[in-house]
């Protein structure tokens, strides 16, 4: 796929994104899907409120529409409008006047991270409450302040949005971000725009898996998705989560439940030959909507991909993660790794050496240094070799690739030369 | 079982034991026998001197009445009753006069611990010998010097206890300490003392498999035992030999020779959470009983444990390892860690999540934090998300933990929470 | 197999056979495989040009007379008298005048190594040149100079030579050296003399495998042989490549492609006991001829003994490898490893403790210390215990010594006196 300019693309994108106040449920999310509509044609699904879902029902839905904690003055000193972070994600509404250190029972603040406005919800238990920087909380003098979260908790529905891009085959690659998440650049506007652009490169090339892209509330969204979709999953053959993909830390791989399936190989692999510091770690069930999807009922091959690992940044969960902390060339090389592990999943197969018993000439094919005896050693020849002798019909090019120690990019060049010169057949054939 | 008190109840019966002059066989072995059975109603055997128990015969039956090396004057230079180790274990009886260049060709030191009295025995070659610090030996003038040991070797028995508690099932738990030792604190008055207050705990408690403790003579007794046993043997499931359990060292343990049973299994578990400088080391061919109840016409599932490992420290097999060598803190901690692998084999089980497809949730059972977005994560929530990912039928709560990194009881813990929430059933259920 | 002085003998043939200048077919090869054979009865085949061997054919006979560099005064500034290495193995004829700055274009050196001449081939691609130490190249004043070898390129045969020592069994070790580099004393003199001295030493005992010696060109001569002896190639149980076996590095073993065959278990056991810097690798697809026995069609157990591994050492293909980069000591370490690899391979077996119940008492056979409790332990005694434990029937010797972590000589040592005993007997009786 065409990598030009990719990055940009994306950045753009999440800049768009940005500013939305989104939650698990409500008009934040309806409006991010709109624009991601704008770049492939994405179908949304509404759910209502009160549906079961497995074990979970539906919530009812949250839209907000103004917030701020205004002094004596009538001067708001804490404003929605400056922020998404600012209100605690599923208030409930409320209008109240109290003295400070009544209403500092409902601010949230982060001591140690003074400057920035901590991200806090709470789905599933009726509050309100205001986030704020630690330091601007400080520098309230005391005195009656008015509270106002302008909100409405009611029934309604859920929101996600999918594209399928159809191929040849109905097994599928689940490519799945949460866009549950307000005004955070790197968790997650960065995952739901680099997946747009991807399934927008992806739409028009014909491939042997169909791929599906999910853009559904953290949990419960994954939750409905799947309960609403048991026959689907089981076509899942290949997934990746995506969350944190722009910033400049990773590259990092978890693993998914099966911990050995085809797209944990290709991750590990990947990474593997990854600049920067890359990591790779068992599935532990906790995280994004890789917990969903490889739940023990369906223990889908589904890993989790992203740059710097949840938790582990600073900026993690506060205004910290912003439109600086993201960069096009991160995300440009998220988009890559994504890419090539695509690559890996449509054309890692077993070929077979015809010429099995010794090694072929290669030289008379001209696919071999003339002059021997020098110390390099036919250093562009190795990937020929370790093909040839590994191309038994077990060996798949994955195996070699990781048999050698070379990047599958290398040995899937080096099977396609010595498949045009005869040297290899499909293994089946 | 209560541990209150632990430490100090198994020191003071070390205390107890320590003086008297064991050996494999002899009134040693019944004085110890006797005291350990005030605590716990221990069955003592005796079996005849020549009794053929496979390869080998019981030998003929030791006592000592008293030893010395007088000097001219008749004053005692070397005396038996400062201390049991001074007499070679097993000497035959001796009264003779002799100049010193001649006696030293029976006495043994430590040139390099020239402070401590050397353990030396000689069961299966007849001889006599005296044991004393270098430095008492270097400061005694030439002379001529009377060397007395007042033994008997004749035909007897060789004695050894044993108490089961008996379980639900026939199955048993094996615990095996060896009482042939003389008067060392660590190696090993700790294990007879330990395994007893063990026994004594146990005793009112109703479990799932039976409890043995043997107190056998090193090598010989256990070989008697099993030749005696052979029907008993084959209902073992799990054993630990214990010796050195008292000093600071370790903890270690060493794997029985299947390497992977359960309770190489569990104690590699508790050893790998265990503070300290926990070492955990695969099976060899010496030691302590392990060796007959891991000899291949066995294959017994029999580690051992100790704190510092046999041979390691300079105490060991001298008169360094004394009561000021072993601590009721560190005999405690023994014994802790034999109890938390009692509760993994007691209670290790699989266990079926009954909501399998996606998770529960657990924040409307109050099993959540109701806030969310903080960086710190659920970390008391992790415990139960691993066990309800895990708990498919296929994981016991032991594998969870090692897969969680969590210590069993932690898992365990979860478990019971789950269960109790109905969202756990038992595997087969 | 008597050691004695082997090191010297090896040397001197070494040292006899280097100055030849062989190649991959003609007179260089005869008369190194006639010296070899005043040691061993060599067979010597002789393979005509243009016959097909698997993919390849064999090429045209390649033999010179003479080579040099003149100067305008007809002064020898480059001569082949001098070495072997100065002209490209398998030049063309050729006599021609022209100025130094078109001649450069023949001529190969190493700016790098500027005192030492390359070592250069072209087999497979007609060309003529000359290799020189880069200092002597830059001290040349520009000018013409007549440029002539004398060497015939026609067609002919391929030689090479083999040897055969019948053992009990069919069943055959295969041990194999290149015969066609010319004058490096390492690479590949070191591996023909030994291979040459072991062969002879050899000769009069009585062996369970029959053991093949085979001395070929490198590359064709391995696919000749292979492609003429596919019957005897599937009897080879174990083999070895033999290279660079005689400087001061490694001692080092690529694994084959198998990487578990038996040799493979043997060279990793016998070198994780060797002095120096031993390494063991994986097998790749590239080096010596184990290149073509582990080809995928025939996928041989065959590894590759060195010292130093090819590539690694700066004197690798120059000039550098001369006969003072070799010694005796290391010729004999290397024949060392060999003869202790010849037995494990022959004198690995499994064994049966027939008293598999408890210990045997080793004491009353003689083969136990008589005086206990010494910290030492029965060291000398480990080797029995370790084989007592483990003569299950399942074990092999070598089995008992890796878990041992002991020689496999000391294992089989012991093995041998428990069987004296009547302790241990086949594990099939």
């Amino acid at each position: 796929m065409d990598e030009e300019g990719i990055g940009a693309e994306i950045f753009a994108l999440v800049a768009d994104i940005y500013p939305i106040c989104r939650s698990i449920t409500g008009n934040g999310v309806r409006e991010t899907l709109r624009r991601l509509g704008r770049h492939i044609p994405l179908t949304v699904h509404e759910v209502p409120t009160g549906t079961q879902v497995f074990d979970w029902t539906i919530p009812r839905e949250w839209n907000i529409r103004d917030a701020y904690i205004a002094d004596d003055s009538g001067r708001h000193v804490v404003d929605f409008r400056d922020h998404t972070l600012h209100v605690v994600n599923y208030s409930t509404p409320v209008h109240v006047r109290m003295p400070l250190a009544q209403l500092r029972q409902h601010i949230f603040t982060l001591p140690d991270q003074p400057d920035l406005i901590p991200y806090r919800t709470s789905y599933y238990e009726e509050r309100w409450g205001f986030c704020m920087a630690h330091n601007a909380l400080m520098a309230l003098p005391d005195g009656i302040y008015e509270a106002r979260i302008d909100a409405t908790l009611q029934d309604g529905s859920l929101t996600y949005g999918e594209f399928l891009h159809p191929g040849d085959s109905d097994e599928e690659f689940l490519f799945s971000a949460h866009v549950c998440h307000p005004s955070l650049a790197n968790d997650n506007c960065a995952g739901l725009a680099l997946l747009t652009r991807l399934a927008a490169r992806l739409a028009p090339l014909r491939t042997r898996y169909s791929y599906r892209f999910l853009f559904a509330p953290g949990t419960i969204g994954a939750i409905t998705w799947l309960a609403r979709n048991e026959l689907v999953a089981s076509r899942i053959r290949h997934g990746l989560v995506l969350s944190c993909v722009g910033d400049s830390g990773g590259p990092s791989y978890k693993r998914s439940r099966q911990g050995d399936a085809a797209i944990d190989r290709a991750m590990a692999h990947l990474l593997h030959h990854a600049p920067g510091t890359p990591t790779v770690t068992d599935f532990v069930p906790y995280g994004y909507d890789e917990r969903q999807f490889c739940s023990p009922g369906f223990n889908l091959p589904v890993g989790l991909f992203q740059r710097s690992r949840f938790g582990s940044f600073p900026e993690y969960h506060t205004s910290g993660d912003n439109l600086s902390f993201v960069r096009p060339e991160h995300l440009a090389s998220s988009y890559r790794t994504i890419t090539a592990a695509i690559d890996i999943i449509e054309n890692d197969q077993r070929l077979r050496n015809v010429l099995p018993k010794c090694e072929p000439q290669l030289g008379r094919r001209g696919l071999y240094a003339a002059i021997g005896g020098s110390q390099a050693g036919p250093s562009r020849s190795m990937a020929m070799l370790w093909t040839l002798n590994f191309a038994d019909g077990h060996h798949s090019l994955l195996d070699i690739a990781e048999r050698a120690g070379l990047p599958f990019s290398e040995i899937a060049e080096a099977a396609s030369i010595l498949e045009i010169h005869g040297l290899l057949v499909p293994a089946s054939g």
